[in-house]
């Protein structure tokens, strides 16, 4: 039997639950070590021989070590192209070419408004942090934008990248998650005929429903 | 002889440029279609079929467009293994994961920083925005940061990602130019000895090197 690979990092952080959902998706199997943050051992210099940034997940599959969950993520669909959802990362250049466009995508749009809305919205309170309303207000109407093209999107196809649930729509799980779930933002998706039949679809999924499991035991 | 792929936009554009270096790596015949931003062809319905967001690069290779310029240059290593530089994405899927995590390194941490300097200090008083010294400093901090983990990286390894000049190493180009060049932050790099060695070496490629032509031939 392999080597479960090892996933470095708090459930609760959306990078970690990105690749938690692709190792779940792959069918991998993994073992969990948590990283206490706020006990600061993410700059330990251990976790910085594996993580030389300071930053959650860090993931080692035997001799190999790499950080960036998206990174990760490809690495896991590139290894196991045959187990668990064969899809997930496409089956042919043109498919994988889409997929990879979608997840920048969702990289460099998505993820700067929404993780900014995130922490603003839900971290900042829990941390005594002032909020900024001026921040809060930009990048909701930035994501407004955003979402606007994912609806046109997925008028016309199911997923972002094709009639397939891929690596593309997985890794927008995480910060939407908090923003539908943890603020009063929510309507950004589910009041979207398409964006919302989409989310409705890839929240249901086994994979990010164990997540979000593991989200509430492990705090 | 196949058709060239199309690249639209200016080579000005980092996002354009990161694109144009590696067709010229990957000697990939291409196309160049002007997008003149400042009278808003990048707004236009026929342009945002291709992108729909309305920014540049967008790309064609025959029936496919693509957005995204770190997913374009993916595509172009995947559909041309063997034709020009043939390191540039790996040879075999370790060395593919090591590119992975540092082209989303450079997406995630360096670009962010190096983005809003670059607006900050070189395109602000063309446009004749107001600086905004608060945020220059903040990042300015930010990207040193980031810099300090490359001076390590860069001293046990030749390149980013290992031996090889690969797409992670090309995907910083864009941006450093305009800071090394344009600016009065180029000691970040030029001033570290193993950050500055690798500087020198990736941009003294034939390929970089004709992007900076087309750079000061399109305006």
């Amino acid at each position: 039997m392999a080597t479960p690979v090892k996933v470095y990092g708090p459930p609760l952080s959306t990078a970690v639950s990105r690749v938690l959902a692709c190792v779940l998706e792959k069918d991998v199997q993994f073992q969990l070590i948590p990283i206490n943050m706020s006990k600061g051992e993410h700059k330990s210099s251990d976790f910085l021989k594996i993580q030389p940034f300071g930053q959650v997940p860090a993931f080692q599959d035997e001799d190999l070590s790499l950080f960036e969950s998206r990174a990760i993520c490809r690495y896991l669909c590139e290894k196991h192209p045959g187990k668990g959802n064969t899809k997930l990362y496409g089956t042919n250049p043109l498919v994988k070419a889409s997929i990879d466009q979608w997840l920048e995508a969702e990289g460099q749009t998505f993820n700067p408004p929404s993780s900014i809305l995130m922490f603003q919205l839900v971290f900042a309170p829990r941390m005594k942090i002032k909020q900024d309303q001026t921040l809060i207000n930009k990048n909701e109407e930035k994501l407004a934008k955003v979402l606007e093209v994912y609806e046109k999107r997925l008028g016309e196809s199911r997923f972002l990248a094709g009639d397939d649930f891929s690596l593309a729509d997985l890794s927008h799980l995480p910060n939407a998650h908090y923003l539908v779930n943890a603020t009063d933002k929510g309507e950004l998706f589910t009041s979207k005929k398409n964006v919302g039949r989409w989310w409705a679809e890839i929240t249901s999924r086994d994979s990010w429903k164990k997540v979000v499991e593991m989200q509430k035991q492990k705090n």
